[in-house]
């Protein structure tokens, strides 16, 4: 065998050179680059465990019944990236912020464009349900200077675990979303719900794989943020329910322990939970 | 953090032992294995290459148009197995054999069970169109003994490219198929066509993948062979045409350099081609 033949023909041991050799030379670079590099590492997967033609049909068909799951309401193949941890880590890997600032977390399906804006104070909970909670604290920068103007979109489910968007007939819409504007002191509160755990669409082909990995599907109880402000980079991010039973088993791998949020008795105020969180910003890369 | 919070909590460093760690106890050990293992690779490969917000989304995109894409007549997710060169590395790894035996390759998706069995010197093409040519040879062990009553099943693409099931209605149903037995003599030799180059089923998003990486969907012209003897290991294998133009860049990395079968002009015979190819079994494997 000449060297040519070694990447012109297949064989086990050259599977990834005869593979990656054939992409052509007007490729894009970067498209170049993701494909050499999974083609890579989906055949060190290979034969590391050294599929068999059984397992490689399983695996066919599951992707194949992943893909008839999807349509305009579900999206399988997201859910099948969230269990296996390829969101977070997409998420992390392009939101790494100095120590300090607010960690980002998954975005979810569930916001909305257009939640009413509300004065500091309001209720987001139209619906009059849950435990009753008042967020509070405040938009920061790093050097600990109050930031004006910042904008907080806030969203969560409702006290049976639902989105607003899930139960068009039962909730209103906007119940448990809000669009808050921090002062000059950068604080913020608001009333709403103490959000509650809730699971994950499993009723296909990834709900399946969670039970043969021995994994329940349920997300621990959690308010979803989009804080923004002129100047500074938009975090996306979660506040945890520090008493919350999936804390360290959320079924997506959202939680990081940075965003866990106490939510404090409070028999002195005019709702029974207090939970306290600061946002701290960083700024704004720059191009 | 103590140790327990590094795999409680997800963290791009940490990620690959947050998503494994969760896997339960009762998983079967096989599926905890392969998952084990394809999460180590997959965001090994999401963090060399530092996967977009964007390039996640068109991931996700691309695979659900690659589920919409299967019916039952079609399978884009096996194709898309085929041109990352994953199929051939499966079937590679389930099929090592010791040099001097007949290498396989895939199987690909048109054999018929069934085929009409034939005297030894039939025709398989009923369609009497494409280049005329005699496959012969022998079906010998690796100590190069004939082997007596090896049955040999034979199929392939008609003239324009086309399998008998691609066009029932025009072409004869096993049209380029036929099965034979060796003798004592462990020989074998029949008429047919001498194959032609044909591409992939490429109007889905497997053939805009390869477009997008400068690859053409061709497969280099080939006989299928399935060759099999009691005792033996069963070869699933093809013969290339050895002047074909897409030799070294099967769109599906099908072509062993052993498999290479040369198509010889015949003038003297009554065939315009004489394709000898000599097969060799190794014993099946015992439990």
């Amino acid at each position: 065998m000449t060297d040519k033949s070694a990447i012109d023909y297949f064989t086990e041991v050259g599977s990834v050179e005869a593979v990656n050799a054939r992409t052509g030379t007007d490729t894009s670079p970067r498209l170049a680059e993701i494909m050499t590099s999974l083609v890579k590492h989906l055949h060190a997967f290979t034969k590391e465990v050294e599929i068999t033609q059984d397992e490689w049909n399983a695996a066919i068909d599951f992707f194949t019944r992943t893909g008839h799951m999807c349509d305009e309401y579900r999206q399988e193949f997201i859910l099948l990236s969230d269990v296996v941890g390829l969101s977070m880590l997409v998420d992390a890997i392009n939101s790494r912020r100095p120590e300090g600032a607010t960690e980002n977390t998954v975005m979810g399906p569930f916001h909305l464009e257009g939640a009413p804006e509300y004065e500091m104070g309001a209720n987001i909970t139209l619906q009059g349900k849950g435990e009753t909670c008042t967020f509070a604290g405040s938009v920061r920068d790093t050097q600990g200077n109050a930031i004006d103007g910042a904008k907080i979109d806030v969203w969560s489910d409702s006290e049976d675990g639902y989105y607003d968007v899930q139960q068009p007939d039962i909730q209103p819409l906007y119940n448990n979303r809000g669009v808050f504007r921090t002062g000059a002191d950068g604080t913020y509160h608001f009333k709403g719900q103490k959000p509650v755990s809730y699971p994950i669409p499993d009723d296909g082909p990834v709900g399946q794989l969670l039970g043969h990995l021995g994994r329940h599907p349920n997300r621990p109880a959690h308010m979803h943020y989009i804080v923004s402000a002129p100047g500074f980079q938009t975090i996306v991010t979660h506040t945890f329910v520090d008493d919350d039973q999936y804390l360290t088993s959320d079924a997506v791998f959202g939680v990081k322990e940075s965003l866990i949020s106490t939510f404090e008795e409070n028999p002195a105020g005019d709702t029974k939970f207090h939970a306290p969180f600061d946002f701290v910003l960083i700024a704004e890369k720059t191009a």
